[in-house]
């Protein structure tokens, strides 16, 4: 068996499991994409039809709304028909097999798997053993990568600052445990970001050899120095036991970010936050809702991003056929 | 901070969060386009795309079936794209915070959302926050309020009766714990019903400062007598106790509408049902199911009156952008 | 009340709960039907809007994503509007009673039923008591039908076989629970299936009186012997206690279909299967996928045939009305 590609033979995109071997040329024609459908919602009237005929199946086993509703709304405002199926995929080694599953959605002419699974490797197993026709793309994949967040997050970076080369991007918190920070890291590195920096308690701190390229911090207030971007990640409760933070009250005050702290920043420097905050433990609440956050605009992009991938995808797949 | 207003500055409606404030005219206008959309299933080819481009977010705690279905098939049959979400907004304390959920919501553009919490106050709370372009109504709200509701009553009474001056309207039960009661009191009166009167055991009545202008009766026969409109309300078991009724049987004997009973109202009185029916506890089957009663009507003017509102709420909008 | 038909007065398909009392060329009709919607999906832009300004809804009280989905996809394809409602209806005694709940929704101008309940008789009596111009589709009742599989069952063997006159089908396994088997078996005999086999360990076998006209075999390796189409049955672990078989591996050992035991059936011979599959139980994994293997086919049909059934029951109402 060949090794697994994202790519179809002609070299098209055809599926999205992690932004792992897409150039920065790709990324950024995605990119183009994904800012054509952010200028759209202004006139709402403007839906495309580029999905019309295809069926977009989302199979998302975590409860997860938000990133669900985000690419069923992409989907719908594309045209598609779309169904939902609340499915563990990896649960299903009884009674009826994963592959089964998908293979009887594949015949009933799903066009589009998008995925998410807290077993790692499920996705791309699902994308190597369907139909050539058939695209998947993950909607978040355990600690390993969640593309289409990568994507948003510097869509909204080049909407703010114009630019990667020049800017100096800070992640902050549990970098390890985040597929998040993980995404985001690949598509600043390939779009050849200024610097990328990790913050965070050592606990959470990546092994040495992830995150090629990136400084490490352990204090917020140099972590963030004249940063251009401040990224801050969710924190969970058994994550702070596990970095020797007592508790929230703890964490927020070694790592949270205030307005004080956020003058350390330039002065022009956006905040972002991937969702759902905790406020008063990761990021203070006047911060999330203050002048410098875009968080909403990400929210707003990952529609969009979520609109570009299915429409990509679906164009190269036209192109195929 | 100002005090909540349902209109926009051009005096516009921009919520549906009660009946209370909206004048007669308002009120005729809405039912006017209610009547316009009951008028249209018998061809149902004529779905209309007034929503198209708009997407309506039901966010519904309580399970309610009917009520969710309702203003989902109102809004796909008005070309909407719809997502439903399951969820109990105040309930989101810890984690993510009931508001961010919902501009989570707004980023992704949704135009509306339709909320049902138990919690009062939530839905109001929600639209003081909303961004300017975005509407908030409400699909029922602990035992304060139920807009729609309200207005489809009004509308079925219109159709059967052609009027509200002359009209003696019985509301019957446990009218104290009912926002279809409360709903229906705000919209006739407003519409100038000749007479409202108020019947059920003195433990459910709601207290003396409510209902303003209704006449209140214990008994069924006084209460129905002569009357064009019957509105039985739906009991809960746990409500008889509280209204020192023993059981169903005692509840019907005393209060249940049956063939007989109705005799007292006049012959063309019409009976009304929120729904579900407890068949045999507040109304006999065969009244439910006889030739006076309006209940399924009440059902499809459910549907019309919630694509009223929807593109009413939709237009006020366009006009304002 | 006189029994109840499927018909209309005027001798048109209303209700498809069972294909007793389809004649052959109704049958035939609605294969022609099916393929034709069966050969679009190469061009998915040729949905259908045969259904636009109708609305399905889907009444599912046992999880069964794959048929469900099939309907909803069904529906979608030819421009419906769909809405989903997980419920048990036979477990609506107390509280709203079932039909109000199908009133109800009638009353919302639902056009199409699909019921699955597990209970008999659930759907046919909803068939009896809906509106004249709604129709009921059963999704699959208990043991005894689920006609849409028996459908796109024959129409899998017509594909393959080109006709149905000549052949030897065997159905083997747990026939005596099995509302595949009880369907297919009505169709292909309808249809003039050469000859049909019954295929099984004695004890799940059905009453001499059923399945008139069908052969009855005890061994595999007997019953395939020259058979052209091998349709597999799925066997619960319960019901291999009750045939007095141990294990799952003692009933592939004597009813598994395995590559070898294949080739006593004819060497172009098609294998069928309802999903989802037990494989290693029932079927072993290379003959599933193997080239003799219909499977995803039969999937596939099975959209095409939900399409087929709900156009055609919704231009047999615009004729009645």
């Amino acid at each position: 068996m060949q090794p697994f590609s994202q790519f179809d033979e002609r070299g098209g995109l055809r599926h999205l499991i992690t932004l792992e071997g897409l150039d920065a040329d790709l990324l950024r024609e995605l990119l183009d994409r994904a800012q054509h459908y952010a200028g759209r919602p202004g006139d709402l009237r403007l839906h495309g039809r580029e999905l019309q005929g295809f069926t977009v199946a989302n199979l998302f086993s975590e409860p997860s709304t938000r990133t669900r509703t985000s690419f069923e709304l992409a989907a719908l405002r594309l045209g598609a028909d779309v169904v939902n199926l609340d499915m563990m995929l990896s649960s299903r080694v009884k009674g009826e097999s994963m592959l089964d599953t998908i293979y009887t959605l594949q015949a009933m002419h799903v066009d589009t798997f998008v995925i998410r699974d807290s077993q790692p490797g499920v996705t791309q197993y699902v994308a190597e053993h369907v139909d050539p026709h058939v695209s998947v793309v993950s909607g978040g994949e355990a600690n390993l990568t969640h593309p289409t967040q990568g994507l948003l997050d510097a869509l909204t970076i080049h909407q703010f600052k114009g630019g990667f080369r020049d800017l100096v991007v800070a992640i902050v918190g549990d970098v390890v445990h985040s597929r998040v920070a993980r995404s985001a890291w690949r598509a600043l590195t390939t779009l050849g970001v200024g610097q990328l920096r990790l913050v965070g308690p050592e606990e959470l701190m990546p092994p040495a050899e992830d995150f090629a390229g990136a400084d490490r911090f352990e204090t917020l207030e140099e972590g963030i120095d004249h940063a251009d971007v401040v990224m801050m990640l969710r924190i969970q409760n058994e994550r702070m036991e596990q970095a020797r933070v007592p508790d929230a009250d703890r964490y927020f005050d070694r790592y949270g970010l205030t307005a004080e702290r956020l003058r350390r920043a330039r002065p022009e420097a956006i905040v972002m936050h991937p969702g759902p905050m905790n406020r008063g433990v990761e990021i203070a609440s006047d911060v999330a809702d203050g002048p410098q956050s875009v968080i909403r605009r990400q929210v707003a992009n990952g529609v969009a991003t979520r609109m570009a991938v299915l429409s990509y995808l679906a164009e190269a797949r036209r192109k195929r056929s």
